[in-house]
């Protein structure tokens, strides 16, 4: 394992949307493991907008990550060299070693992935941190009940998309907000959502959502706040439940945006919204990802990948990102 | 009782600030009992903030007050004529028949009060509506902990003077904000809050709230909404609680305000808030009433009431609220 480890570091701190030069890529040694740790060599890294937080100085829920450090983020690979118990080299692990080639962790911080239940990139991905997003968020905070309508933006991505499906096996009527006619073609055709729309070539998002809502919204499930956020609130039944689980709109705003004040509604409508992050959930991960891969298997959730060859093309598909470029899960596939 | 009956109808909606011309005094005959029905003569009117909506056209979360009709409201009183078999002549029964001398009720509607208990007056305070409000919102809805810091606005109203005092109860440490230095010297000195401050003098919330609160804000229990709760949000918690009771900064708006996007924020701190009205927890009354009542004999409750004399006074008094005029709760004694 003398090889060197092509990784990307946070070259620079960013003042609204990232750049190419905010990253840097670079080639160091491998170092040599100590007891109980293992080295992977990434197959595919996991790329989504919690990590724009992440390039700010200082903690929003989690450390920033420090100028000339390796950028975070969640990836499955081969297990190249092992001094845990539990792992040996060819099995398949998912960790959190972040946008390089090699990664070092801790034996007992990896997840072993069985390459024969689902291809090993849905470890990332629906069988991943976004499929637990999906989950604990949509049932847990939003609780759809049969009838009720669930709407969801960012529908198209990777936890969006799930949300959607999960809120349709769930007998609720699952409408999604997406940036593209490519999308909302995706959405309703293949993942079976009741309806959707285009916010990118909608005017009236509020008669768009009258229209596709007549009885209302008993659940939104946010990605993105900002005006589509704004355009849900008058339309929310009373005891409606708000899961906020992600604000893509707002991470590049180099000042914050003021809105609507929305607290005189929550009483009118006896409304709850809790923000959540997915470790709020890790006692229930293993329970969680045994249905989620039922599901899977039994063939009642779908699920895309946005795949980029490359490492080195990591931080351009992480900036198109914030232009809605993907298509459910973004991956960089690594060599 | 072929008395004339005085009563205050809404003569005109408001836009902003009511005015006294938007009230009508009037005089009216006092039409017979059918079966089942009681005739209550009003010895004490609530008046309470939530009245400000329901003099605007339209429901908000109950429908508005029609144009000429009598103003809506608590009210205890006599019992002076019954034709329902669990009340007779001389019983005291708290009612919703508004701003007016006399009110007919069905019985079933009736609350009987015990005025060897407390004094009648408090069935619209503290062993009332605003006992309830105050103790739902901060118990089922705050659950705050021992040694969490619980900060309420319009700590000097009839429900946020209780709830600094429950919070207390329970062993956390409440911090109240309200509008006067003598509301300020109340909350402190009588009502034993760990801290407060005087919104109407001080100029920067967030100083004040940062020294009142070294350990940041766990509950936020709030009547006012606007700038107040706005210096709330950066202060709270991780696994924050925000009750939104009222918003009284925002009735009175002709249009409404725009703030601080606070969506991100309950992403990273994992904030839940939840809007209630009082009436959701109408199967736990009893409960809590002989609770409330408990902490009230055993002297670890206080409240003080701002009695205006006279039912004509209720408009001016109606609007004085608007300007915080009143300390606890403020009630109109009518003869």
């Amino acid at each position: 394992m003398a090889e060197l480890n092509k990784r990307i570091v946070l070259a620079a701190r960013p003042t609204g949307v990232p750049c190419l030069t905010d990253f840097r890529l670079e080639e160091i040694p491998i170092p040599a493991l100590a007891p109980g740790e293992i080295l992977v060599h990434t197959r595919f890294l996991s790329l989504d907008p919690y990590m724009r937080g992440r390039m700010n100085e200082g903690a929003s829920y989690a450390p920033g990550v420090d100028l000339d450090s390796v950028m975070v983020g969640g990836v499955v690979g081969d297990v190249v060299d092992s001094r845990h118990a539990d792992f040996t080299v060819g099995d398949i692990a998912q960790v959190q070693t972040g946008w390089q080639q090699y990664g070092i962790v801790q034996g007992d911080e990896a997840r072993r992935i069985d390459p024969n239940l689902a291809p090993i990139s849905t470890s990332l991905g629906i069988l991943g941190m976004p499929g637990l997003t999906a989950y604990f968020g949509l049932l847990d905070i939003g609780q759809p009940q049969t009838g009720e309508t669930v709407v969801v933006s960012g529908a198209a991505g990777a936890v969006g998309s799930l949300v959607g499906q999960i809120a349709q096996l769930k007998g609720s009527r699952a409408i999604g907000i997406a940036g593209s006619d490519a999308k909302i073609n995706y959405i309703k055709s293949e993942l079976g959502f009741a309806g959707a729309f285009n916010y990118k070539t909608t005017v009236d998002y509020h008669a768009a959502l009258t229209a596709l809502c007549p009885d209302g919204i008993d659940v939104y499930f946010d990605n993105v706040g900002g005006t589509v956020s704004d355009a849900i609130f008058p339309l929310l039944n009373i005891n409606g439940r708000i899961a906020v689980c992600g604000q893509i709109s707002q991470y590049n705003l180099a000042t914050p945006e003021t809105g609507p004040r929305l607290m005189w509604s929550f009483i009118t409508k006896r409304l709850t919204m809790r923000g959540f992050l997915v470790f709020d959930f890790a006692e229930q991960y293993t329970e969680a990802l045994t249905t989620l891969a039922g599901w899977l298997q039994a063939g009642q959730l779908s699920y895309r990948e946005t795949i980029v060859q490359g490492l080195e093309q990591a931080p351009a598909a992480f900036i198109n990102m914030f232009q809605g470029k993907n298509t459910g899960k973004q991956l960089i596939q690594v060599v």
